[in-house]
């Protein structure tokens, strides 16, 4: 049995998020479940990509992952399943299915090929969504769920990538996190051996390994744990100190010496 | 093993909720634990009652259901637990019991007759609700928990009931979820084939299949996928817009024709 | 199998409580996995402590508890695995290893004697301590986890013992819980069979044994379920009520008889 993990932007007060688990634990009894989240803001498929792909390399290998963040939920967009390596998504065809990559095989779900009764059009996840992804736990093939799809042709996922520039690069403020840690989409690669960023407004944030190595207060540049340059303030909020907010573009001066 | 679903107005910032799974991991490891939600505000029954109502059928066929929702603990009112078809329900005789449907079977919890210490005054949830729930998942008897008790005599759940009248009918917000939509009390049965409703201020709403089927910022009403007239306003909130909120009465008039 | 239980600040708005959870599902898979929470506020030492003591003593005998509370994440401070008693507790050295009791043993965290990759100087959640707590939860030894630490150097715990006085207590506030309960460090063997309290400014609060059993509005005195003297008001908050936070100290003096 495979584990499934769970991402929606259902919210913990309603029960929407605890029926995919029961619908889950009905269909694929057995299948460890695992909550990546359920707080993804309302129809927000940048956050249900960012999260996507930052769990996703430290899932168990061979994961089913439901995401459901479905605002055109009931509508004519596509719902899918894809594979990505060895795991496992299903999710709408809105940008999520492509988060972690362009999937090597998709199929779009048919609930009559599925044997499923007509799913309720206000809430797929329950209907549609949870009862695929746990076929695909039971061991099912992508191909007993629906007709393939060609993965080009999947809406693609909101996340933009940096610019270089000359001096540096515009980076795009991917997530704050609820620390307030603000994080880039500049990547380790791409950041290389950079001792310290200058954002446009003239500060200098000196490059740390970890929020305690910046003095109390401090503003510095690190390598997040997703691999991202991150900006943070040691036990306090890069994003409310520096005034960035996802979304937000940071145009940054690549600095290699110490006090340049 | 017996799949245990968990609902409690716990919240999430103390330890009581993962109390609650730690008893059922100790006494019940192996069975399959689902969180229908621990944001119930505090003491509310209609609230517990309403999610209960809407999970329910959507649980695995003999699951066990642990509701904790328990303003007078450690007071007279009984502890519970009873059978509703193939499940059964542990819960507090304050409405919660009965939120399903009238129960089949029911018993009154004895720790003695458990052999349970004695429990806590101020925390059932832990020493007398959840060993119950453990030995409901891993087999035992209702017969093993405690004497019977006349389901006749269990407390009455608060959600009320519509009222048809000549044009149409008296309904109450039973919820509102945390996207805005307006979930009534009316059945799908009694809705029929009606094609738009009005509100007593006049505002006529159309019936729709899904969100996504109204215009941006337009107010309709549909089947919500609980089988409940709901309001809805598309990527917005139908509760701010129209002034709802739960427990409010809503006269609507059936309206059939187009523009009528 | 042994089940572990988890406690963190890293809330549900970001993938990382997701990612412990996905760690021990990919590194223990079959384990049981229980929530103690994620809401612990950041990094708050105190708060993590108070939950995990209170939590401690119901999960399963054999349990591993991760707890990552952990502002010094990547700097000096240590990474240990403890054995007290027969559960293990995998945390930071900054005194939640210590929350429960002194330690019967302890390790350091060795990422290499583990065969991990290096860690992520800011996620040793992911990185560290759930890929320990997954070895031990499937029964692997503390010493293939690390070098032994001797117990006495690790970190005190931040929870302060109450004062004897000749009249009473100098007790200080250790939780104030959702519901506006006061739960002071005051323990029954302490309290013993005292009748009412009184606060410094006059007021008396008579003991009881439930919420309930309080008038509607009334303060009251009684032992909580943590066995510890809580203050509380039937269906209000206590600490609104008394204006008490956190942390606060507060003055009883001991009142046996009736209007004492």
């Amino acid at each position: 049995m495979r584990a499934v993990a769970l991402l929606s932007d259902f919210g913990l007060e309603d029960h929407y998020a605890g029926v995919l688990h029961a619908v889950l634990a009905r269909d694929a009894p057995g299948a460890a479940r695992v909550d990546l989240g359920h707080r993804v803001p309302f129809g927000d498929i940048w956050a249900g990509s960012y999260l996507l792909r930052s769990a996703w390399s430290h899932l168990p290998a061979d994961s089913v992952v439901l995401a459901v963040v479905d605002p055109g939920v009931g509508t004519a967009r596509r719902a899918v399943a894809v594979r990505v390596g060895a795991r496992y998504l299903v999710a709408p065809d809105n940008g999520l299915a492509t988060a972690v990559g362009l999937p090597d095989e998709a199929v779009g779900l048919d609930p009559e090929l599925m044997g499923l009764e007509r799913p309720a059009p206000t809430f797929h996840g329950r209907d549609l969504f949870a009862p695929a992804a746990a076929r695909l736990a039971r061991g099912e093939l992508l191909a007993s769920l629906g007709a393939p799809v060609d993965p080009g042709t999947l809406a693609s996922c909101p996340l933009p990538e940096p610019v270089t520039t000359s001096v540096g690069w515009v980076t795009t403020v991917l997530w704050v996190d609820h620390f307030g840690n603000v994080v880039t989409n500049l990547s380790a690669s791409a950041l290389g051996e950079t001792a310290a960023v200058r954002l446009e407004a003239g500060r200098r944030l000196r490059r740390v390994a970890t929020y305690g190595d910046a003095d109390q207060g401090e503003a510095v540049a690190l390598l997040g744990s997703s691999g991202l340059l991150e900006l943070a303030v040691n036990r306090g909020s890069a994003a409310e100190l520096l005034g960035l907010r996802r979304g937000a573009r940071v145009h940054l001066t690549r600095s290699r010496g110490q006090g340049e």
